[in-house]
């Protein structure tokens, strides 16, 4: 305990949320598989925006809320806001999932803020979970989030049924649900992702999320007969490609913390005997520091242009998107390392190169994010697990960052 | 026409078929654009095994070969020889033809052989036009000749219409139209490749029809997120196989003739923030010594198995093909550069990286072949062509060759 700030609570109280970490831990686990049980496809895990499915897992979550002192507050969304006192910290995160999801990402941060409202409950507190953060329905970003705090919303996009999300609501969206003045947003997630479990740590404490470019390149080459044209007159692209591949890798590699995915290769109308004269690919690039990333995306262009003109091979950059990184509040920051490390948990810094609701909440208050270790760095996918003992650490620190704001 | 050596014909015969070449080479463009329009599919050059179109183009060759002094025989499966004399020296190629094609790929072959009977007209000779080397209908390999030879074929072979090639011969297929003895085969080809045209060269001495092996390669590594996994913890599939292809590259580069070709590279279910778990990829492999091409395949499978252990990404084999090389004879092979020599034309050696009728024909007599530089390399598309001259000095080297027999 020693070294733990804690102004507005006493060793005392701190004392027996520990002890009683174990217990939420194991509660939080059976919440999540009994939210597992809502869903739209038996046998699997798929709960989009606006359906039964969701609906029901709100009212189960509302249920908690209240058992917790908290008041909840509903919108047309979906966004569920449970509330205890003035100028509270906030902790949230998602209800909805992807199709054939897991039972803890996003689900994982909404029961934990509810058992910190249990174990701290004189603290100010408000407990969110968002109803749309992994866009399922509406291929949509952070709908969830952009609707609570009253961001524009397009109620116009349409599902794959082709009801537009003005339709799917019913009316209108609303007055927007956040309540400022706020202490702050507190995020807990599962990592998504396998360094704390290839360091052997149980939690994280997030420094950013990370920007993030994505490009599609088209490299044009000439196509040829495999058997007839010789090595020195071709003009591969595939091959081409597969150069800015091990490129890519190499400038990430040599740039700590930039990420470089190619997630896709596609040679249109590859046969096993023709010279690809074509070949189309993309580039998924992210760091938490946006002029990293922006030099990485020189550096990569500079070697493209290289790679083409050796081969006399045409390279065609094209932009899907840009994301900017959102820096973590770099005092929660610290209060959130000071929590992992009165667990008695080593502090290990590290930026999420998942978006999070965090990232619409940094508009609007400080944030901060804390990470769970899950089982092979496995998410969106039934495979996902968290082991009840860093569930409780997880408990532990985040009751002890509320108590330390 | 100094050191030609023409045992059976007098100078002064040679003399008159060269300076008749030019306007033989023009009937041979004329008769091409002819054979050109008949097609299963207007504005598109398409000619399948059995089908009226070839049929069409067999009736017209038929005549051709009848004003050329030649007796035409046919066989069930449309396969024409136009025999003059005992013993003949076989000239021949394919009249079928791909989807789209262009209008020399085979049929320069036999329109050669053609003005090469009016040119020489005391050579013994048969001008064979084969009824299937491309292999549109069936998928086949080679069918035309194996049947001209008696080889064995199989009849159950279905079309994409679900018809076998027996139900589409509509009877039994007959004795083969090969009739022994004969001098040889010498097939005249369009070089189906950009050698000749890059060098500045009208005509080439083929070696050898190359071997080949084809492979499908599947590289397993582990899915992952790809903003949350670092660099040193992805086993990503993609990149081990465009190490692969690079590998693939500089191993046929370093080894003359030898070329290597990955026609195909898909990560399946690829997506643009997937690390690919998984991706496959073919590999084509060609030269004219079948010791060098079996090298080069213990070579890359080495190369790939370090590629594999050094990035924890599994890596798996399978075979699709091995076919050995097939040998010119070489002494024809001296014959027909000897006649491009004496036409003023520099002798270039190559091989063929294509397979032709002449494989099959090398089982059963000597065989030699002769290239005609064709525009851009191209082959398989309406884009083919060739020069007069070009084919003027392919006729004289040809009739030259078969004095020389």
């Amino acid at each position: 305990m020693e070294g733990f700030n804690c102004p507005r609570h006493t060793r005392a109280t701190i004392g027996r949320l520990v002890s009683s970490s174990e217990q939420a831990a194991r509660r939080v686990l059976e919440r999540a598989d009994e939210l597992a049980t809502f869903t739209i496809e038996p046998g699997r895990i798929t709960r989009p925006l606006l359906t039964a499915a969701l609906g029901d897992a709100q009212a189960k979550v509302r249920e908690w809320m209240q058992a917790a002192g908290l008041e909840p507050r509903e919108d047309a969304l979906g966004n569920l806001a449970g509330r205890r006192g003035e100028a509270p910290m906030l902790i949230g995160s998602h209800l909805d999932t992807v199709a054939d999801a897991g039972r803890y990402d996003g689900i994982l941060g909404i029961l934990i803020g509810l058992e910190v409202a249990e174990a701290v409950p004189d603290a100010a507190l408000e407990v969110i979970a968002f109803a749309d953060e992994d866009g399922l329905r509406f291929q949509s970003i952070y709908l969830g989030s952009r609707a609570f705090v009253g961001e524009p919303v397009d109620l116009a996009v349409r599902d794959r049924d082709d009801v537009t999300l003005g339709e799917a609501l019913q009316g209108a969206l609303g007055p927007p649900l956040h309540e400022a003045p706020v202490r702050g947003y507190l995020e807990v997630h599962i990592e998504q992702g396998p360094v704390l479990e290839s360091e052997g740590l149980a939690l994280g404490v997030v420094t950013a999320i990370t920007g993030q470019s994505r490009f599609n390149l088209a490299f044009t080459g000439h196509a040829g007969h495999a058997g007839t044209t010789p090595m020195h007159l071709r003009r591969d692209a595939a091959a081409a490609a597969a150069e800015f591949v091990l490129a890519a890798e190499r400038v990430a590699s040599d740039q700590p913390g930039l990420v470089a995915t190619v997630g896709q290769f596609e040679i249109p109308h590859g046969a096993v005997n023709v010279i690809p004269g074509r070949a189309d690919v993309t580039l998924d690039l992210r760091h938490q520091d946006d002029a990293v990333r922006e030099t990485a995306i020189e550096q990569l262009r500079t070697l493209t242009a290289e790679i083409g003109t050796r081969r006399e091979v045409g390279v065609a950059w094209s932009t899907i998107s840009h994301q900017r990184a959102t820096a973590c509040t770099p005092a929660l920051v610290e209060r959130v390392a000071e929590a992992v490390a009165a667990t008695g948990t080593p502090v290990r810094r590290l930026p999420s190169g998942a978006g999070h609701d965090a990232v619409t909440m940094a508009g609007h208050t400080d944030v901060a994010m804390l990470f769970v270790r899950c089982a092979g760095g496995i998410s969106h996918h039934p495979d996902e697990a968290v082991t009840e003992a860093d569930v409780a650490l997880a408990i532990d620190a985040a009751a002890r960052f509320v108590c330390s704001i």
